[in-house]
């Protein structure tokens, strides 16, 4: 493959960038009344209304047409559509990559290798939605035959972060018993989860593809010790264990039923696994109907991505413009501000899917780019990191593009305190965008009373240097529709960015060579003799002689 | 102020890192046996054990040397001197920076303009541990004459994220009632929380300094409602409220006793603020013995900062490792990863400590400096990292240094699942350091059965570069006493990076000026007649239009 920094659309856009170089947002917001309309696509999305307000971004209509040409030149339109019609474009695994079909609820048939997928998909889903419902309306009972009251999702990675941060997202449509969630190996997340909960009316399920993962599985066994110890019966775990895996055997080894195993397939990749039988902790929050339409919402954006001209194309654009400050303004990181409490978990889902995603510095050839690939994405909820972070990102040395999302309406009656958190969220962009100059801090410190030299020192500190570029995000509500919307709309964008370095997104060696040591190193710690590596024998004595302090 | 590039100690730092370009931690560790006792800093601080592990970054003894004697030629042991004496180094402000006195539980007088603190801090936080203890035994009751079963804190910022932190930190010392964090104006915040609180048995904190913040005063109004409902009498918020503020006034007139205020000082920033009356939630958490010690480990660490050689001084040798990779290295963030579920927030009051006290572009002087500062701080608990964001750590092309902290003890019985949590977070940081050649790789896949071909092929894609920096934080527990010294280790850690930077570490203009315009654009958004600037009025129009419809 070409190295992408010899393209001529890449070249363009060097050029481009140089010049940019004494554009400023506060200039061309003042000398533009339609800059607004001219970056904003107002959409409707599966008849849901969806604004994406691209105006704050350090381009021109030229910027936009360049992107897309890079788009063009990098045959985006081929690549989306290897995905969407089952092609293995997970080329180190040789997988398709098709977690577009789980929420697909036509009965249009998806192939791989010949086969039809979706007769498979449909059945498993109706199967844990059945399930799911059970729990809900207490059909389902523990072994003592109470009502399920609590459920503990035990899982980490994709079968965490995804099915959490949708649970959490879409707390005010919870209506189903309790849902927790236990990554952590950390003895101390499942101990200090199962205070307070009675081994009668709580529900475990195991949540690993493997069914090896060893911080779930030793989580899942201490959790079985639990509730036999608790219940006096070993039988019980059949009553109050489930697992969504593929491993038949092990999960009948561990005392699952075979009925209470729901399967997924290997072009489901697990930071994309949400939509699949892992979401049934979402299901047992929220239900049957709300989870086919948070489906319904993530089809309707992969319907968008699959066929909306890509000028108007969410996630193109989204992924155009990240490339835009990555590759071109040095940017290292992206901020994510949802101005929603409950999207608290919303970054750190966002971490995984993309710096998993596009973490990587080899290309589908094999070589090592020339360029940077995905950056660290982080963030807090608006209005937390106002009052916290945001002085780096108003006044820091460095560019950092923020992705503000905002619903227009509140989950519950629309009232002055929703307006407050929105009004807050428009402030920081129309900041961030045009800044302070310190002649006008210098006037405003003059007017509330400062001395004229005083306000002079203290002019430089006040000022806000302004063009730092953000976009805002503004849809309906935060409801189950949206969230799936939202969901697919970060997945797709991390798509295009891949799909323009020209990398897989769908593999992580990196995260599994380090599954492949810290067993290794874990036998080793228990065993005094056991050889260690050069860069590990000073920090594990250390270990050792404090094991044993007081 | 010289600009710091231009310093002879700034420059020697450049050159050594030209000297050090083909620098790789697998050769440093393979060739030399001792690097670990080299660069490793096993200390007693305040009694306990810590181990700071410099060994995995790109440094050889020389490079040490040079970091201290930039520390020398930004006079940093003058800078320590004239904080803890009580000197307004808060230039822009004019205030002392005197957190350090809240945790010396010595008689030993503090001066500010000639007269002594700490009568008065020892008589607040009396008065406040105090109360906690009143809360915790159920000698202060609700207005019905109930015990009090949870606490709500209502805060942002410094009033939120340390206290919640420190709070969740100490999960396992919970003895107390259960304590809510509600920081977010979003309504859903205060809302959720309130499901299943009982008006009767809840007592709300409202922390706020100056008794104004904007999102702190709109869910106390809102909470004092939702009780004033409940128990169906006005005068029931007296019993049910106190303030955490200096505005005697406002407070009163809100409906709380002045004897239920607590207070504390303009020496103390918002960032630093935990070990004062901000600090309420925790004490009522984990009473006043465990706050207390708290309090000691944090002066521990102050202690060791005042007066340990720059050589051994943790705090300094963080921050100037830190330097080397911002400014010498160019990474643009750091990453930190605590192996403990319960320091989940860390990560989060690590960023407004760092970001909001570093996020400056401007040097004490007034002029825009020529370096970058402040990094973006980030991160998740370990091990849930490593299934997510490590992929990007491991295989992506930036440089982003990461901390590891882990503690050789679990805070109950020692056992084998707390050394798997240990093995992981060692063996990531030898995985950065050491990584894998694509001969390995390729070795490894023939063994397990690859064609030849194959495995060439996927070589390249599970091959990891290596030599990616971190350092280990290896203390005893997670207990009061060390959480209190991590947390000041790092406060100091920024100080010393400030001090490098040349810029004031203790204002936040940045965060001020976003206060003010959203309370400006919080009234014009419910007034359709209202004047927007450029930048909003695009945005602002198709909210307001989303807002009416279905």
């Amino acid at each position: 493959m070409t190295q992408l920094s010899r393209l001529p659309q890449w070249q363009a856009l060097e050029a481009e960038r140089h010049a940019l170089a004494g554009f400023h947002l506060r200039a061309a917001f003042a000398g533009d009344a339609g800059r607004h309309a001219r970056f904003a696509r107002h959409l409707s999305v599966g008849g849901t209304r969806v604004l994406l307000d691209l105006s704050k971004h350090r381009i021109e209509t030229r910027t936009l047409e360049l992107l897309l040409e890079l788009a063009e030149a990098r045959a985006l339109r081929a690549r989306i559509d290897a995905m969407f019609s089952g092609e293995r474009i997970n080329t180190t695994e040789q997988r398709a990559v098709l977690h577009v079909v789980l929420r697909d609820l036509s009965p249009r048939p998806v192939r791989v290798d010949g086969a039809d997928v979706k007769p498979e998909v449909i059945s498993v889903r109706d199967r844990m939605l059945d399930l799911a419902e059970r729990v809900r309306d207490g059909r389902w009972t523990g072994h003592t035959g109470a009502r399920i009251t609590d459920v503990v999702n035990l899982g980490i990675g994709g079968s965490d972060l995804g099915p959490q941060m949708m649970t959490v997202a879409l707390a005010p449509y919870h209506d189903g018993p309790r849902v927790h969630f236990v990554s952590n190996v950390d003895p101390e997340h499942l101990r200090s989860t199962l205070v307070g909960l009675d081994p009668k009316t709580t529900l475990f399920i195991v949540a690993s593809k493997t069914f090896t993962t060893i911080e779930t599985m030793t989580n899942a066994r201490a959790a079985r010790s639990w509730l036999v110890k608790g219940l006096g019966a070993e039988t019980a775990t059949a009553r109050h264990f489930v697992a969504l895996s593929t491993n038949a055997n092990d999960v009948a080894a561990f005392g699952v039923a075979p009925a209470n195993m729901f399967e997924f397939w290997d072009w489901v990749g697990g930071r994309y696994s949400l939509w699949s039988s892992i979401g049934l902790p979402i299901a047992i929050a929220i239900g049957r109907e709300r989870f086919l339409q948070m489906l319904a919402g993530a089809h309707a954006m992969d319907e968008h991505f699959r066929t909306a001209e890509f000028a108007q194309n969410l996630p193109v654009l989204m992924g155009l413009v990240g490339v835009w400050y990555v590759n071109f303004w040095g940017a290292a990181s992206q901020s994510i501000a949802p101005y929603s409490q409950h999207l608290a978990r919303f970054a750190a889902h966002l971490q995984q899917l993309d710096m998993e995603s596009n973490g990587k510095r080899v290309n589908l050839e094999g070589e090592v780019v020339d360029h940077e690939t995905g950056p660290v994405i982080w963030g807090e909820p608006g209005t937390n990191g106002q009052h916290a972070y945001f002085q780096l990102l108003q006044q820091g040395p460095a560019l950092i593009p923020v992705d503000f999302i905002v619903a227009a309406q509140s989950p519950f009656a629309d009232d002055a305190q929703h307006r407050i958190l929105v009004a807050n969220c428009f402030a920081q962009s129309a900041t961030l965008a045009v800044g302070k100059t310190a002649d006008e801090a210098r006037a405003e410190m003059i007017a509330s009373g400062k001395s004229e030299p005083e306000a002079r020192r203290l002019a430089p500190h006040r000022e806000f240097p302004g063009n730092r570029p953000s976009s805002t995000i503004l849809v309906l509500r935060f409801d189950p529709f949206t969230l799936g919307l939202l969901t697919a709309l970060y997945e797709h964008k991390v798509f295009v960015q891949g799909a323009i370095w020209g990398i897989n997104s769908f593999d992580q060696w990196g995260v599994e060579l380090g599954k492949q040591i810290a067993t290794k190193l874990a036998d080793a710690l228990g065993d005094p003799k056991a050889p260690l590596d050069a860069a590990s024998t000073g920090i594990v004595g250390a270990w050792r002689e404090m094991r044993g302090a007081k």
